[in-house]
């Protein structure tokens, strides 16, 4: 359930009947049944709108009890692993599993996601929320440290999103298929520059470290401009490709 | 095939034997049947490597006669539409099928992009690029004017990337699905303002403008930094949902 | 007075004898008479550093009826209109008296500010707020309609701050010498569009708009990163020379 | 001599009778005595103006045998230094001088800038620079090693463009009046940490990093948009102020 322009409520209606906002309240049992799209008014005759919750909005809103990877930075890690139908991917660690239910809904049906992480804790968490979603089916959750290997290989991508990550490349490398791409998200530019000089040791291949800056634009007609609040930072990503032996031609 | 760290070449076997850089020959057709990943000499001496193209690499290097939607913007709009196995995708303009080949990746198995152009000449284009990817089966290729509405309904996302997206709002609505979500690539604020009031007016939710600005690190040992080039913008990106009818509570 | 790292306090000894501050109390009438660039305790134990106002810190502070131009975008005005002392400079319009102030700081000694402003409560404010400077004597006030003409000619450099400055281009051409630098800023791109087409129609050479965004690093052994906060726009700037008849040669 | 809107050339009449171009020739040795501003048309009717360099202009195309400082972040420099007349300030190191001129311009009359370097060659360059722009009267030039310390004390302004500036904060501190600002100029986020940190050390307060990242605006009258090239990085800027020793209350 959302509202144009400002806020947004993920709501179950079996959870919460009647939703409170300073916008007034809303009868959620009476909406149950009706589709999507629908605008309805609050009790002070505030406008929402029922919008299904996308994959965006279910995982900015999941429970989090680590930072998540932002939108704009998800997007860029999609594209550039070529995440679709079918993929075998690695990801550790998983934090509250909001990047592990992206990346469970990318690749269903045929695929399969590994999420490692070492806090028991947050496994349960984004199992959860993992299954909140429906996707529990295409995640295997497991808790073990990837510094020493992960079970799978021939994995058609990765996803690194610890605090060293430098110390997951070798097993990322057995891990990985030849040629294939994989993603480190990196807060810092100490570790990104620890993270580059490890990958290049092992091998890999088109390394490159990016950050993403997203401004929103007010666009109103005859008085456009840009947002005066901005995100000034989330994280760098790091991408790079496993490579294999050396031929001497 | 692919260098690290500065070009890339695309090419296939068949087509180019042997392969002309800068950096030496290399001669491609015994490589043939080797697997990706292999790092290899050039008769100069130099390393490149063998990678098998992901899909960015493909959709930024097809045959171009229109300008294409970088990955940056790319990514944020996948994220944003939720696109995944199976859903049901419209698209105008086709140009030169580069987001449509990006879409067709996305959406099989099971889903489908209908792409819209006026231009025959793009569509032919696009239609031989989407076809190199092994895509054709996953797209249907229109000649049409999307301003007069979409042939298909109850479509799961759409883009538009044309000069004058606010004429084609309104089909988009129609074709949509409710609470379905679109997104629109314009290179100017004149046209994302005129673009966002008529989302508005067309009631759409959700409706926001962002630009998306992507900068290298250039991460190395001691001497990291921001790298001096980088594109300054490629467009302002508008996103909205579909609702519909009002009731009165 | 400032307290590295987060906030500072602007404040008169005779007017403040004793500082509240979350961090305790500061007994500032003890203070008086020593030397900047002390370090002092407050009553909680917090350290605090005694600092003189630089001219950043003034125009920053100064009270406030309008939005003030912040120092990313005075510095490149500065730089680009050339500002030094000896330089006769309009201004309209008047605001708080915060770009005034610095404009009169640079000018001094043997220049001019005429700041003109329609409001004449602004300009009292503007007023009060650079005779706390001690700037009085480098600025004449004028509570006038810059659009109808500046009274001064053979001026130096001029700065636009009103909400339509395409309507005071021609008084600013008028007022400039020959080849003067003129600087306006204005928050949106409409305005910023409108205003270089008249500039141009009015003859201005090298006309420019540019946006400075600012961004703090947090430098920090280890873990250095860009600031998750960031001011995502203030101003555009649109620069401009004047320009003579034309000679047919 | 500048022309908009793309190129300019800077030129002394004497030196420069006829200047040749891609936009045909110009008889410079007829315009001399002729007011700036003017228009003036090449041999083959293209239009140039005659405008008097700024010192802007003049900073940007001295001789360089280093990298200079750019307009946008020497504006920033200038503000949080609070640069006026009358101030002594010191400089390292000299470089091509572009920085010295300005500072120079600046502090006139009654003002002193200090620059030293350790390379002879360098400071000759520089010379040269300075004095085709008649501030020659305004700047000290030292060869010498900043390192072991300035000659001169009670300094209002400090500014450090070498590559190990910590090096150099010490005597930094050393020579700054108690309060007062330096700012220090250098490409990677390594300089930028080693140098905070020494500063802290030294008991330097408000001390932060900072980058600006500058971007044209294409403003033209319904088609407006960020221009598609953008430097993506000069330098971070580093700005603190000197404290003295603590007084316990």
């Amino acid at each position: 359930m959302y509202r144009d322009r400002r806020r947004k409520w993920l709501i179950r209606p079996r959870d919460t009947p009647k939703l409170h906002t300073h916008l007034g309240i809303l009868d959620v049992s009476s909406l149950v049944g009706k589709e999507y799209g629908l605008r309805v008014f609050t009790t002070l005759g505030d406008e929402l709108v029922i919008l299904r919750p996308t994959i965006e909005d279910l995982v900015m809103k999941l429970s989090r009890k680590t930072q998540v990877i932002y939108p704009k930075d998800l997007g860029l890690i999609v594209v550039k692993l070529g995440m679709r139908s079918g993929f075998r991917v690695v990801e550790t660690g998983t934090g509250s599993g909001a990047t592990t239910a992206l990346l469970a809904y990318l690749v269903q049906p045929g695929g399969r996601v590994f999420t490692y992480d070492l806090n028991p804790e947050f496994q349960e968490v984004a199992r959860r929320n993992v299954s909140k979603l429906g996707l529990e089916g295409v995640v295997s959750f497991k808790v073990a440290d990837a510094r020493s290997g992960f079970e799978e290989t021939e994995l058609d991508a990765g996803v690194l999103d610890v605090g060293d990550p430098w110390e997951v490349v070798p097993s990322m490398r057995k891990a990985l298929k030849p040629s294939a791409p994989m993603a480190a998200v990196t807060p810092t530019t100490n570790q990104a520059e620890r993270l580059v000089a490890k990958m290049r040791d092992e091998g890999f291949a088109a390394v490159e470290t990016v950050e993403i800056m997203l401004r929103n634009l007010e666009a109103r007609v005859g008085m456009t401009r840009p947002s005066n609040t901005m995100v000034g930072h989330t994280a760098y990503l790091t991408f790079g490709r496993t490579t294999s032996s050396v031929q001497h031609g």
